[in-house]
């Protein structure tokens, strides 16, 4: 099964924007056990368009499409799109319709433009996209099945996972089965160190190693009809290798593993940030329903604050410095008396370029955490990186501190 | 001048990596006035590689390999390139002679696979690769020079913008000249409407739209000699069509600009969010020594925090709802009067997908202004979009809220 992904937009091709809906689509199938076998970036330009669309039909029983959707003059995919197939493009009245009650629905005007959003290749059917006005559909020619999406990431992911790609598999005889493990606070080389002789003691399961700046993600995957036996068999043995390093036998974000403790632990937390600015509390608060376990946080980015927010001693502050144990356990315990939450984490550190003192250089962050009927602990981290990294890792840390100590102490 | 990348990794097919080296590429030319026409991905596959390669010497006059260099197994790019071009791969000793060396005196082993790092492909001329081993190298065929070199992002960005960015731009008479706006809170539909009759006035401009979830980077190009002058005299026409949606004529972030702001007036702010979650706070606090105006900030989660916390009356919460104008207002007075920054500014709205109430509807969000001596002032929007569309854009228009207030009133 040939799929090929073009990704059509000056913008890719500028340098201005990161193809991120290409590595989306390659996960995506790989989850459902297929590969991408091509990516092709080109220009919103007819012509390119359309001799790109000929070329991929000689190779590919798939070609997903992804971007000129929009309504500005330089969106012309659908235009190419009747070129290469010699279809005409016609007014689909149903979407016209449907486009339009929204915007009356939402007091919006509504605009000329809208209509060219209704006007697609004849015998198209359509994908629906509930985020945005540009509708996908799937058009079949020959022995290949284009499928078109805007290029919006909000409004292209959903189209990937939950249409196109379950078409393409229900295709397809797909033999490979494939499991995630999520994995924070260990780094990949020690990661590979672990698993290794596991590795070469189970030749049918293959490892990828997937890393980012939260963690690296483990995804296992065997051939044929064992292969979830196979899997369940390698997990029983890795599990124990691992330990909490995998806080998720699935891919999801560590924000969502601690808040389910939390809620059902009956917990509340707050936080009390310095160099990652609210990063900390934005991260809890990225999941629907954080209210019933989130109170509030602190960003005390100022030095007085942490004093007069937190009730820092500022003598604390003058002696050992912003960035030290000590002041990370006074925030961690101001955040938790101030806002009444049964546990609280401070995150206190230095983010850089600039900012490093003798015996603490750039990347030095304390994190404490404070629980209820438990001494507040604090732990020293060095991070790697520049300041988005170190800014990034040191929330995810902090997240992280509470869960192991969650863990630890099964009553919070 | 048409100039080819193909990106060589199946890693890049299978969701595992970011392709960050097309961005690279992309930006380099683009800064040197030229433009990428395509890009490409394709696996580790020899026969993919060869006809992939034939295929875009038929089109460009300059082809960018990059990856598939190393010394392992599934590296295969050089053996493809000798073959697409009819040539013999030879050991060029110049090179074995060099990485020894240097193995040599960082008191590294000399391993077989080092070998295989000074094979390249007869009459090739050497990019040097003075951190890895794997050097990169030009071949002429026909009319096409191809530039090959190694994927490792560290590796390849320095030979791309110190060899072949400047060689390819030796080639031709580069003559585009291009300026970024950067706009927020005003739609691209909207923009477009502004600007189309003065683009059709000016066909020798070329407008690009840029949208991300912060706004829209308008992209103007012009050809030829008199390219900046006549880019001064669209800026000068188009400038008071788009009045404060332009928060810079350069392509930065808004927390800069509203940064440089503060700092210039010797202002500092503070944030009180709820819904947000500390996101405006983070962003402020992206921008390095941005603790010489952001003194901090509370995340007022649950409501009983933003009357604990800011001082919020109980009853005003109770009659008028969380997400109000009066309780934004008095959420911005709060953090001004708890802080005592100069300038504080609130969030409060439903970011969804729960809790909706009558009237207000996921997207509603309440930004209020407190500045010091002058009135404090709310704004009520309606974002369209998922929790994080909202989130985001919520938090991008309190940063622009507080620069339009600033705007308006010159000494803060």
């Amino acid at each position: 099964m040939k799929i090929e992904l073009i990704t059509i937009g000056s913008e890719l091709l500028a340098g201005q924007t990161l193809n991120t809906n290409a590595m989306f689509v390659g996960d995506q199938l790989g989850k459902a056990g297929l590969t991408l076998s091509r990516q092709i970036s080109i220009p919103d330009d007819l012509d390119v368009i359309v001799s790109t669309l000929e070329e991929s039909m000689t190779r590919a029983e798939w070609i997903i499409v992804s971007g000129g959707l929009g309504p500005t003059n330089d969106d012309v995919t659908k235009a190419a799109i009747a070129e290469a197939l010699g279809r005409s493009l016609v007014m689909h009245d149903d979407i016209m319709t449907e486009l339009k009650d929204r915007y009356v629905k939402s007091g919006r005007p509504v605009t000329p433009y809208l209509e060219t959003q209704a006007i697609l290749p004849a015998n198209a059917e359509i994908i629906p996209n509930p985020i945005g006005t540009a509708v996908g559909f799937y058009l079949k020619s020959r022995n290949t099945t284009i499928a078109v999406v805007p290029g919006v990431p909000r409004e292209m992911h959903p189209m990937i996972a939950e249409h196109i790609v379950p078409r393409i598999a229900d295709e397809v005889d797909v033999s490979a089965t494939t499991i995630i493990w999520s994995t924070t606070g260990m780094a990949e080389s020690r990661l590979y160190e672990l698993l290794d002789p596991t590795m070469k003691a189970n030749p049918t399961i293959a490892v990828a190693y997937l890393p980012s700046e939260y963690g690296v993600r483990l995804k296992f995957t065997a051939q044929g009809a064992s292969a979830p036996t196979e899997l369940e068999t390698w997990a029983s043995i890795v599990r124990p290798l691992l330990g909490s390093a995998v806080y998720a036998e699935e891919d999801i974000g560590l924000e969502v593993v601690l808040g389910g403790m939390l809620r059902e632990r009956g917990l509340t937390v707050a936080f009390a940030e310095s160099c990652t600015g609210g990063l900390a509390a934005k991260r809890m608060t990225d999941v629907p329903g954080s209210s019933d376990y989130v109170i509030g946080g602190f960003v005390t980015y100022r030095d007085e604050m942490k004093s007069s927010l937190l009730g820092v001693d500022p003598r604390l502050i003058e002696t050992r410095g912003a960035v030290s144990e000590e002041v990370a356990i006074a925030m961690a315990d101001g955040a938790a008396t101030k806002t009444g939450a049964n546990c609280a984490v401070s995150i206190t550190g230095i983010a850089g370029p600039g900012g490093q003192r003798p015996g603490k250089p750039v990347g030095t962050v304390w994190i404490a955490t404070a629980i209820k009927n438990h001494p507040t602990e604090a732990v020293r981290l060095q991070i790697m990186g520049d300041r988005h990294m170190i800014r990034e890792r040191a929330a995810q840390a902090a997240i992280n501190q509470l869960r192991l100590r969650l863990l630890g102490s099964p009553k919070g």
